[in-house]
């Protein structure tokens, strides 16, 4: 319903890499105008939005879905389980299928890095990139800056730690880009299985520190990634308990961060394992304002990619 | 759409047990409102409708979300099946994840007694309990209510038999504390492995009658619980056609009930089992008739707890 | 919201074999209307359409569900895996509680011939055979005509070879109804295990011919039927190079077809076993036409068999 031309005019939100500092922050400052939760409005209306989750995530594809609903619109959710839309078929195929039915928009969940591009290439409607293998995950890492502003006013000169499994995480990757874009300094740390060697040539201002408690030392935000438990036969390292000792956010360590230093996690949190309980859902923490914020920047971005062609030639 | 103030202005509906005799035939009376398939109104436009399923119930929440778009209300389903959402997570965790997008009602199903409770605990949305373990069943007693005053024009002073697994079912717990409130007597009869020796202890006017026979004697009302065939194997009787004979509802027993009795049941039916189709099929049947009024009834209900406390306040 | 009268006025949608020319050319012309994909309509508008998919199949879910939804239905949709409803209950009983919560129609999808008729005895909702067993898949045919009227302006006189596994292809047999009474020839062709001996009897026009080559000579349309890649097992034929080699659709056999022969495919495709990617991907290819027609026959069936009743009163 907003009148206002929005920085973000692509067809697709496919990755932050290659964003414009200008088309991140547009869609950060049009996520304000949702973050009431009691906002609705047309945008969507008369607009098919498919929901095309080949890797399952109720979390993400319920977001997306709430989303949606708010702006208007119609949902079709396509949940990999029951696809047999995709069995014996190519995703050009599926993607060419779908798009013959003229949705709007087509929200992909994918294993494999790379699917989202695929369907964005042979398909009309806008693709909006929902997670895809360690590759991106473009709205995890708005909501994450548009919490930092919340909190902090500013994402330039600070400092943002990103702790874990970095090697499996399309969130660290995603966080990197935006987050370097507009000024930060991120440091990566984990287990030297999970940090791969030349991840801090991504982007500039990004870097690597094997110790977590060095890198905690004046930290502005502190990022915890969830070990990815179905990875445990893996070995990447020891063990949950080891893994806790040496990169589990206590109390303790937290005080080494700067005192006003906030607490993020993508979810879902795996309590006792990469985050103590009492952090989790202590006042540093901002867990729930990431999901809260979730819904708002993925109205935000349905919006700019559905209709923000049109009113950037309108305005 | 209805101006009239509700009886009933809690948050949530966890529970028949402890609702005031107000507040129960509140709800059974703003059930009239929507008994007419026809009814659509606009009391949930705008506000979503989580169905949180993690036990399945394909009926249950089929009648839900029928309710809920009647209502004008966007409905998210989410079933066990899919839930990544709950994958190593608490269901305080799940619960705060949910309530952080905002939706304005979760109806909680779960294998697991209170498991509905802890969800409104944890949530600013109203919750309604859409069957817990063997605890409660709320909406069944309320439609089933609603159909007995539809047949009988009263509740008060009927005897009603419910008959069967009365251990595991939550829907003959609802239904004894909704049904004795209102003034009825209700005879539990099975058999004695599959009924709680104390389970007459639960509210005034609440008797068990191990003689089928005997129950029946002069019955208004008599409820045929579901065989649950999955728990077979845990050996609670002989075989199923020995149940059949002895806690089978055939036309032959039926005739020792009031000539004026109705059959009820929550269905699925086990046809030859708990009962004969003669009777499932015969003129004193309401399951058809339970089913529409679930549909009401869940209107009702979603309605009260989503816009009753403002409109008690409004009035 | 057209206000025109259509020729179909059941109640119910369940098969082609038995529909008058007026009734078929009546929802082809209906489709018209619907062929834009940007239009909308109320015709929906209040109603639930209950999509009963108790055989799994997203594509066809999908494209009903979206023409629902453009029709501004409300979509509920049951799915087999989920299924609790149909669990030990009859699909007598399955419909009749369904039936009680009031939709307007049903969309059954089932792996048995004859289950959409059984639904639609025992429901006043409308029901729309969404493919049944290899009994009819009346959308698809109505779709699959559309196309060819799109592209060929007639359906009388042309010669239309439907290749491949007709014993199993409720497909080949909606459209052989339908394209005979629309006064074109129909040639199956395939392996003699996968086409009945007596197939041509089912509709005047229906031929047989056993040489795929010699089918082809002059084809106005060659509609090629998915391998059933699960039914390999039960070696049907020797092996998929083998079935490619015989009833394969190349270039260089698509040069014995009439040189504007039209190539059509239901779809999911395995390239390279019923059909080359050149062929499927190329000019004469209708396959996205056929997905988008979907939608619009399915938008325009759901408006007849809902509204089409009163309307005929009412003009």
């Amino acid at each position: 319903m907003s009148a206002a031309p929005v920085a973000y005019a692509r067809k697709d939100l496919l990755q932050i890499r290659g964003m414009s500092v200008d088309e991140i922050t547009g869609l950060l400052d049009a996520t304000r105008e949702y973050q009431d939760p009691s906002v609705r409005s047309d945008a969507l209306r008369g607009h098919v939005v498919v929901n095309l989750f080949l890797e399952p995530s109720t979390r993400t594809r319920t977001s997306f879905e709430i989303a949606a609903k708010r702006l208007g619109g119609d949902v079709v959710n396509i949940a990999a389980a029951a696809s047999s839309l995709v069995k014996g078929e190519t995703l050009v195929d599926t993607t060419r299928t779908l798009d013959a039915m003229h949705p709007s928009a087509i929200v992909v969940r994918h294993a494999s890095a790379g699917a989202p591009a695929i369907v964005a290439t042979h398909s009309r409607a806008s693709v909006v990139n929902g997670g895809d293998g360690a590759h991106e995950h473009p709205t995890q890492a708005l909501l994450d800056a548009r919490t930092i502003l919340d909190r902090k006013s500013r994402i330039e000169g600070l400092r943002v730690v990103i702790a874990g499994d970095i090697l499996h995480s399309r969130v660290a990757r995603s966080n990197a880009y935006l987050l370097t874009a507009l000024g930060a300094t991120v440091v990566f740390s984990g287990p030297e299985t999970l940090v791969p060697a030349a991840i801090d040539t991504i982007a500039d201002g990004v870097e690597i520190a094997p110790s977590f408690d060095a890198a905690l030392e004046g930290a502005d935000v502190v990022m915890m990634l969830r070990v990815q438990l179905e990875r445990q036969h893996e070995a990447f390292f020891p063990s949950l308990g080891e893994y806790h000792a040496r990169y589990g956010l206590t109390e303790a360590r937290l005080r080494t961060a700067s005192p006003d230093a906030i607490v993020m996690h993508p979810g879902p949190v795996n309590r006792g394992v990469e985050i103590t309980p009492e952090v989790a859902d202590g006042p540093q923490s901002t867990i729930l304002e990431q999901v809260a914020n979730g819904v708002a920047v993925r109205m935000a971005v349905l919006d700019a990619v559905v209709n923000g062609r049109s009113r950037r030639i309108a305005s």
